[in-house]
């Protein structure tokens, strides 16, 4: 039976907020995908979408889940809600799809990973920028052996992240806030992809720069993983330095930057007089209220990212993808998607009609979220953290050493 | 009393190798000082010295120890005789200038602070890249309080070392082989003088990845300075990228490359058949059998430097220094030296005629030396290690948070 053939899968979006804008796009360039409902507590969200996609848009998710056109529940709701939303999604027997990180605490992952077994149903963990197509590129690459073993791997990405404007759970650790649970998840997918998933242990040290906004926005972190591949991750959120620009100003989402709108973050956050003006200017960039971001230019990414083989040091980009081998430098050009997550809607796709678990499952992400924990309390602590529940990429060659 | 007026410095320099090759251009391009005298096991190195510069040359130091036209001793022989050629030197009244590292263990290091405390002598650690001119820029940025505080600094190198021409002891770490003794000292040097020197912690994963070159050959760290700065220094001295590339193609020593010469080191060391003819190679970079390295193009440099600090990041290049503001990028030019090791030779002057140590001086090079043996201890046992006899960057802020 062709795709064609199969009805659109129906989509019940829990929370019309920031990450949902971001996915949009995505989702409505996708024949295979459609939106079936919604939940968000904002009325002027849900009356936009009703009417904007013909699909009920409901105040809770009881009222969503009683609808059988939804068949995958969408989590892009506040982290701290994943759980709970989750949860209520597989008891009611849908399919679901949670915004990194997979939750706040291990225990919450954990409950989320019983649920889905509990309940036969499956979980993705994303969109992340492990789904970037150069990422997949670069993982067929090491798993062909071509260039000999993967041996180190240096990211690093310089942002205004802890500068946009930001509701205040989203300043406080504790309820998620701070860049290891939005920023450090990506770059700990990405290395776990690439390395083979299976993380030793880690140290890192955080920065917590800015009394005003009081969460960790920097990190540094050093990854060993069980076959000897190391990582070395370094991140800012407080950053003037705009890291896109390594990256031919291509944006972390796709969109080609103006270099002359630097500072742009700062200043408008400048405008904003307490904290109450400043949630609002966060609902700004929400569904109904926002704008649409504008079509891609190209890939997503997540900064400069290196990889050093036996035979080759690797440099991947959202445009290309460039190999410094023993003799040459070769040059891959990475096509741009037509639609930038592309690599999600084909995983909630196969995971719901094909039975077919992708690597970013629900045990992904608990296993990357155990990363998170242990980079927090290794800053705190001072020492090098061992981690226990890890899982590795399917495929990837065993002996790396 | 104008430096005219004063008679040149008598240099004498125990090792005619690579280390002074490098150096020769700076000493003969400063009328401040002038070549006294020369050790060397190898006769042609000696006869082509004393030819050129009508200068004795000595098969043995104790020799040129009488000679007393040489008031400083250029300790430019391999690590392990460091500590000997020092003691010797100070023992007979000489001011010291010592190749980084000072010396291989934290014994022979202390014994020459000792010696030079004893003999009431002056020791000063280098060349090494803490001297290159915009790192003395970016101190001088830091210490003007201009943009807050500095917090975190990300240092990075990609080389082909490993796959230069190396005598046997320098791929055996324990006769001060690998990139950690030779490499990791340029980056702790650098990064200890920007964040004011007081290393408190460190740890780190080293990569030993070719079994026939079996030492360091990578190395990624993290440190922590008793003013909670953080630095992160990542290093391959395996890469196929040429970390060069990110500075304009502007090489280490200040020589501009031709990218077109992608893979000459691997390319030249597969034509060696043995370790003798590896050897052969190598001296073949020394002083009377190799050519001078030609006039530098501009500054030397350490790879990729970037500083975090409240009111903006700051990345050093060899060329210029790019100040990413609050509100604006600025950039400033960094003036090429006519001489690329000319801070090397003030410092010598300094030191010798004006009774004024540098920062690298034998603590300095001593705590750097500390620094290298706990990323050693560190990659070995897993753990942070304390450091205990860090000192001070005279005038640096006392608080920095």
């Amino acid at each position: 039976m062709s795709t064609n053939a199969i009805a659109a899968l129906g989509l019940g979006v829990v929370g019309l907020g920031r990450a949902f804008m971001l996915t949009l796009p995505s989702i409505l360039a996708d024949k295979r995908i459609r939106l079936a409902g919604a939940v968000d507590p904002r009325v002027e969200a849900r009356e936009e979408f009703a009417s904007r996609f013909s699909a009920p848009a409901y105040e809770t998710l009881s009222e969503m889940l009683n609808n059988s056109a939804v068949e995958l529940v969408y989590v892009a709701s506040p982290h701290q809600l994943h759980r709970e939303h989750a949860l209520a999604a597989l008891a009611a027997g849908r399919h679901v799809l949670i915004e990194k990180p997979v939750a706040l605490s291990l225990d919450d992952s954990r409950a989320i990973i019983n649920a889905a077994d509990h309940n036969n149903r499956h979980v993705a963990v994303g969109p992340s920028h492990s789904f970037d197509p150069q990422i997949a590129m670069a993982l067929e690459i090491i798993k062909s052996g071509k260039y000999g073993a993967l041996r180190m791997i240096r990211a690093n990405y310089d942002t205004d992240f802890m500068y946009r404007p930001r509701r205040a759970e989203e300043l406080t650790t504790k309820t998620g806030g701070g860049v290891i649970f939005s920023q450090a998840v990506h770059h700990i997918d990405i290395v776990r992809l690439l390395a083979g998933g299976k993380t030793r242990r880690v140290t890192a040290l955080t920065g917590n720069w800015d009394k005003a906004r009081p969460s960790e926005g920097a990190y540094m972190a050093l990854l060993e993983f069980e076959n000897g591949v190391t990582a070395n991750l370094t991140y800012s959120g407080y950053a003037h330095y705009d890291g896109d620009e390594s990256a031919g100003w291509m944006g972390e989402l796709g969109q080609r930057k103006d270099p002359s709108e630097y500072g742009a973050a700062r200043r408008k956050l400048r405008t904003v007089k307490n904290p109450e003006e400043e949630t609002a200017l966060k609902a700004m960039r929400g569904f109904g209220l926002g704008e649409l971001p504008r079509d891609p230019d190209g890939n997503e990414h997540f900064g400069e990212l290196m990889l050093s083989l036996d035979h080759a040091d690797i440099r991947i980009g959202p445009e290309k993808i460039r190999i410094y081998g023993d003799e040459a430098v070769t040059t891959l050009p990475v096509e741009p998607l037509a639609a930038g997550r592309r690599h999600v809607m084909d995983a909630i796709w196969q995971m719901v009609r094909e039975n077919h678990l992708p690597v970013q499952n629900a045990r992904w992400g608990h296993a990357t979220l155990e990363v998170c924990h242990a980079i927090l309390k290794s800053a705190q602590g001072g020492n090098w953290q061992p981690l226990k529940e890890q899982v590795a990429v399917p495929g990837y060659p065993i002996e790396n050493k």
